[in-house]
């Protein structure tokens, strides 16, 4: 893509009202644009961040035998009568058509899904299964001071499973832990990203979340980086420390950002729903569920706050918006000019992902907006480069400079692509 | 997909109160999945169907320079306030926090896409460009009939085009045209859909549609078929005709449905909230806007109604779920059932999207599915197939049959991959 054409800029300042890190560096370079307190939008480079980590998410999920759906975000009322939330989730937003229906705007979708499933399962035989979606979900937070880490509308990945027994979730609730470490090691946030115990409601003793280490946080961990084991504050107590095989003294507290949750609903949505199978002997058994959420631009944005230097963003290659920032400077010159349209060319026929810096600034301002926009790779093409074919290659997460040439180049950006 | 491992499933009816051939059907195949009325989730069969009509807009809007970015579909009252359409809209959704702040849930955008490209613009060397978005939009209609061709919920992709000045609006318009042409004929309904003459509002003498002939449309459109030329009831004038160089006696009455259509806005948003742009000159100018719909649900509801039969749905190859339906008979001897798995993963290896029917049912009840889910081409293996090395072939839009070798199996399927 070229630079001149796309149509958002950097700005010099976020909006005043932005308090958040994230927010702020994701606005001054052009990957969201805030509409209100709480909710943003995506623009062309923001969607890009966000498209490839769903497309992370879509593999794994797929790759364990996930289904994907799209549900509906209006919700009848009696759904979440069903459940007892239509009363008791604050921050369900509730809205009314002309003829008075009453509806709920999805703040999750078990009351959905669970219904939903009631249609397709009838024996022991249709089970286990499992069925996921990727969409906005709307919460009326109260405070929304957290850019796109907490939002009033924010897009998440739900899996949910469906099992005859608490045996299958077990065995099921193992395979989708270990599609969680990867999409987070995939993503690049695998080392300081935490499979964390928590408290697991009325079905299992534990639930757990995937814990980021970040000062953006709004959780404290408590964790043995040497062990990878991590607690949260509310199961921090011996009889799981002696569970895990850890003590006290040994754990550090560190600000974190949940990035992922698993959970055993057991019987608790199936119950409000009456889903239920028949078994072997044709009595009617409860489906035991789980549930298995990450918010999309929560993981996009705990990623902004935990890589970004004093520079601005650094994204990891799997979900940068381009693998290579390339800067033309020189660009009064026809020639140099020229020579640079032709590198771009040139990587694009290779399959490089590319933003092409071909706007007429001065080179101190395109490095400025190179070093916030966080692409991985820089090249820098300049009247030298074509003189000497030399090309200066900045890895963005290091500041690591390197001097290659043309076929260097593009050696080494090719054998990155078919790693 | 094996379709024992699909947790959908055939249903004998629909639910009693949809009144409508697409969603009846679709609900029928396992597509979609009704919530109430107007409200649909889409079912992982429907889903892919959705996601290929997504990818052949993407890559159509893409063509012509898109960029495209996700809106929030919460937006601040203020902006409707400031069109006249908060209250001048009447299926607008209007909801309310617990801080007792106004939302309007987005019915369209133009009320967040003006406001939000003012950031980006401020000379004319920002201009022309165009930016496009595939997502939700919400309608409080009060009839909702029609199954996914008119609901309360529903996935649009709207594009919208900013320019200096009509001529450039008027370039750009020829070009949307004619993306909105292609992306027709590819979905597989270029042959019965026309370019419609509709009243244009204030800023020019016609808008268009795209309408496409079937008995389920809620239009009348005046169409010459020879000529290619199609309007509406609301410039069936003689000033359109002539205009057009037809006469009203040689235009047939048909019923259709619009599957899209584009407006030339002039300066109705940009007006509103003062989006301008300096010209050579300095001197402020209003941005003119153009903008360009197409609902993807009501597209695919479309392809249904037009081309389902008795016997089900018929699907296009390009948006179909799968393009083959492998129908395995004589499952219960075990030989023939290995022989068949051995035909689905060599289709499989070749890169051919087939479902596998490897349920143990009964012919007839595996070819009446086969026949309501409407996938392209249905490969029956049987333990006769096996004995002889034949394969019988159906083309489901034609009820063409062909018996094959395994060879010219493979050989069919593939060549049909690479055009």
């Amino acid at each position: 893509m070229r630079q001149s054409l796309l149509f958002t800029k950097t700005r010099k300042e976020a909006p005043a009202d932005e308090v958040s890190k994230n927010a702020e560096l994701l606005i001054r370079a052009g990957y969201v644009h805030k509409e209100m307190a709480g909710v943003y939008s995506y623009l062309p480079l923001g969607l890009s961040v966000l498209s490839k980590i769903e497309n992370i998410i879509r593999e794994e999920m797929n790759a364990i035998g996930g289904q994907e759906l799209l549900l509906s975000a209006l919700h009848p009322k009696e759904n979440w009568v069903a459940t007892g939330r239509w009363d008791g989730l604050d921050v369900l937003f509730k809205l009314k058509d002309a003829a008075d229906h009453d509806y709920a705007l999805g703040a999750t979708h078990e009351e959905i899904i669970t219904p939903l499933v009631q249609d397709y399962i009838s024996s022991y035989r249709d089970l286990p299964f499992s069925t996921y979606q990727i969409q906005n979900k709307f919460r009326a937070e109260l405070r929304a001071k957290s850019g796109i880490l907490r939002g009033r509308e924010f897009i998440m990945k739900d899996l949910y499973s469906f099992h005859r027994d608490q045996a299958d979730l077990d065995r099921f609730y193992d395979i989708a832990t270990e599609a969680y470490k990867r999409i987070f090691e995939r993503v690049g946030i695998g080392d300081r990203t935490f499979f964390t115990y928590a408290s697991g409601g009325t079905f299992s003793k534990y639930s757990h979340e995937f814990q980021t280490l970040t000062d953006a946080g709004e959780d404290i961990i408590y964790v043995n980086k040497e062990k990878g084991i991590a607690v949260n504050e509310e199961v921090l107590e011996e009889e799981t420390l002696n569970n895990l095989g850890v003590k006290r003294d040994d754990l550090e507290a560190i600000k974190a950002a949940e990035v992922g949750n698993i959970f055993k609903l057991g019987t608790k949505y199936s119950g409000a729903f009456n889903l239920t199978y028949k078994d072997e002997n044709g009595d009617a058994q409860p489906v035991i569920m789980g549930c298995y959420g990450i918010g999309l631009g929560r993981l996009m944005g705990v990623v902004v706050e935990s890589l970004a230097d004093e520079k601005g963003i650094v994204w990891p290659e799997a979900i940068a918006p381009y693998k290579v920032h390339l800067v033309g400077l020189n660009s009064d010159d026809s020639e140099v000019k020229d020579f640079t349209d032709g590198i771009y060319l040139s990587l694009k026929e290779r399959g490089v992902e590319v933003l092409y810096d071909d706007r007429d600034l001065r080179a101190g301002e395109k490095f400025a907006d190179s070093d916030l926009i966080g692409i991985p790779y820089r090249v820098v093409v300049s009247k030298r480069s074509k003189e000497e074919g030399k090309f200066e290659v900045v890895t963005r997460a290091t500041g690591e400079t390197r001097m290659l040439t043309e076929e260097e180049l593009y050696g080494d950006f090719d054998s990155d692509e078919n790693t």
